[in-house]
């Protein structure tokens, strides 16, 4: 892996990355693919809208379709027919908010399966092994993803085994080997909760392990959006300036923008292929919701400054009618447009920072945003 | 509209059909749109597999969006973003398999939508008027679809309303004018269950009322396909020679190929796209369930002759981990291979008569799907 910062406005900074599945630019938001396919989108949808990497899961593909299978496929990329860049969580998230009955120790996490509570043993080394049968570009650490509000004491202590998983998941890392021919890299995720004193220990320690890349975890989990933008802050003082930093999981355009801002690089969020299903759509004024009355005759398009395929072809009445009458094509429509919006928020993103306006350009964005008469929570 | 027949072979025939918003060859396919949308399918997707027409559904759109809102839209075509043929069922099937209470008298019929059991009235009459809002290329009577088994009697007297509310339609049809520019032509529809005299009845006095084309409804409602062959061949014997022929709601690519070797032009049918959506796909060697347990590691796609986007970028194994998991992209590969079969089997069809050799081509085509596993029923 590779990683170029081209121009810096402040902490805000745009670069690329190189990787053998190609190259993707800085800041960038990675659609959520968790089960092998982002919802809704064929990867040819995926190029046109100008996605260069995506995110899958390491719970969800380890459960289905299972790690036989991908191997015998020649991993993910070949499994799903995408060629470019996929990044893999590593299932911490997924274990402490889907799976029922976990266990917690030193070792490792047991679990049941949330489909059919089979019995699971994940540890920092079988995490590892799992992604590199999935073949991921970017591999992330097995941590423990602490809930809002949580004890400082417990986010002590969590924060340190996630510490220790880490380096055992950089020991079977630097153990094992690529299966696919292509290299892979593994990031380390900077956990703390809400304190910024544990943020701190746990960016300082995970730093002095070179990593690759750095992700920051355990946010937008419920704790107010200011205490989220000061935790960033200070991950992103401590972690090395040369390595990508990746914000797990985030959020509202207005979250992104913030986040650049602080010097994040990556972001992956189920925001906009989700909402999208939830009749919710992103534009550059606001979220509208395409299913109240007022779109039933209104023939513009979703977003009139937007140029994404749902936007260029179908009406907001068109698209209002498939959601009332539960047609899957509104799913489509509305998933590309959002996962468009998104794409062209980076982009903007990018091409302000390379012209110095970023900070102006994010201030008129926000008011934009603000200004809608409609909210995202 | 202009039908121009170009090659026959028995009763077999291929043409074209030219109409205001394009061409169609036929035999042709029409998927089905009920509201407005192939389920699963961009309008890009449907010209991509080549569908040159589609149909949609009078009774279906009534409800929902309604005729204000495509009125306003001016007309299906916009409203939806298909800018080629159209043609449009007039409900009557609807009315007898949908909704409830339906009251049927000499006038119309009185039922209750099936969504929130509203009142509504169909007439002859408002069947056309409502096709006039739609916009559709090619209209269809109001009919009374006879179930199957039908007593004799009740298939006469329902075939003598469905005559008399074909000359209605045709009255309202040539007082009333288009809304949208373009032009728009109404079929007759054959009726008289498996009766060949009430079905020569209907072809008869139908045909003397000289409509631009004639559908055959009635059928594929579970009598046995011989006898649906059989009414067909009837049917296809008195209708003129020089107007299209379509045959309702039918079916299996098997009973596809007897129709047309029968004197058939038009089809339509929900079974590739249903069947599609319940993990049913067609190959050219029968059917394949593609949730097998056999298919789970089996990294060929679904038919290797086929050229379709899904069988050029998906595995067989990749497109069952997509239904396992309940994914919309797993509808969306189905569907779209699905129509792009029925496609290919028209264009086949279509090259075999042009070039003389339908009979022996049906025939290797029967064989193949016969000798197949699997079953479509």
């Amino acid at each position: 892996m590779q990683f170029i910062i081209e121009h810096k406005e402040g902490r805000a900074r745009t670069g690329k990355i190189i990787l053998s599945h190609g190259t993707f630019q800085t800041p960038a938001f990675m659609p959520v693919g968790t089960q092998g396919t982002v919802k809704a989108m064929t990867s040819e949808e995926l190029e046109t809208i100008g996605a260069e990497i995506i995110l899958s899961n390491t719970y969800h593909l380890y459960l289905r379709p299972g790690v036989e299978i991908l191997r015998s496929a020649g991993g993910l990329h070949e499994f799903m027919n995408w060629h470019h860049p996929i990044l893999t969580d590593s299932g911490g998230y997924q274990l402490f908010s889907l799976s029922d009955l976990r266990k917690i120790d030193e070792e490792g996490v047991q679990f049941r399966s949330h489909l059919d509570g089979s019995l699971h043993y994940f540890t920092p080394e079988t995490v590892v092994d799992i992604q590199r049968y999935i073949g991921s570009d970017i591999m992330m650490v097995l941590d423990e993803c602490t809930p809002f509000p949580c004890e400082k004491e417990y986010a002590i202590s969590s924060n340190e085994l996630t510490i220790r998983w880490a380096e055992r998941c950089k020991q079977r890392f630097d153990a094992s080997e690529r299966l696919y021919g292509h290299s892979q890299s593994l990031f380390a995720i900077v956990q703390g909760s809400v304190f910024s004193d544990v943020r701190e220990h746990s960016a300082t320690v995970l730093t002095g392990m070179d990593f690759e890349g750095y992700a920051i975890g355990g946010l937008a989990v419920g704790e107010p959006s200011d205490r989220m933008y000061e935790m960033i802050e200070i991950c992103t003082g401590i972690l090395p300036q040369n390595k990508p930093r990746y914000l797990m999981g985030v959020g509202t355009p207005e979250n992104l923008l913030e986040a650049i801002d602080r010097g994040v690089d990556m972001f992956d969020c189920v925001l906009p292929t989700r909402n999208g299903r939830n009749a919710q759509l992103f534009t550059q004024n606001g979220i509208i919701n395409i299913t109240n009355a007022q779109y039933k005759d209104d023939f513009t398009p979703v977003d009139d400054k937007c140029e994404c395929y749902t936007c260029r072809n179908h009406t907001r009445a068109y698209i209002r009618h498939l959601f009332m009458v539960k047609e899957i094509l509104g799913l489509q429509l509305a998933t590309h447009h959002n996962l468009y919006y998104y794409q062209w928020l980076m982009r903007n993103a990018r091409q302000a920072i390379d012209e110095g306006r970023y900070f102006l350009w994010k201030q008129q964005q926000l008011i934009k945003q603000r200004n809608s008469s409609h909210n995202i929570n």
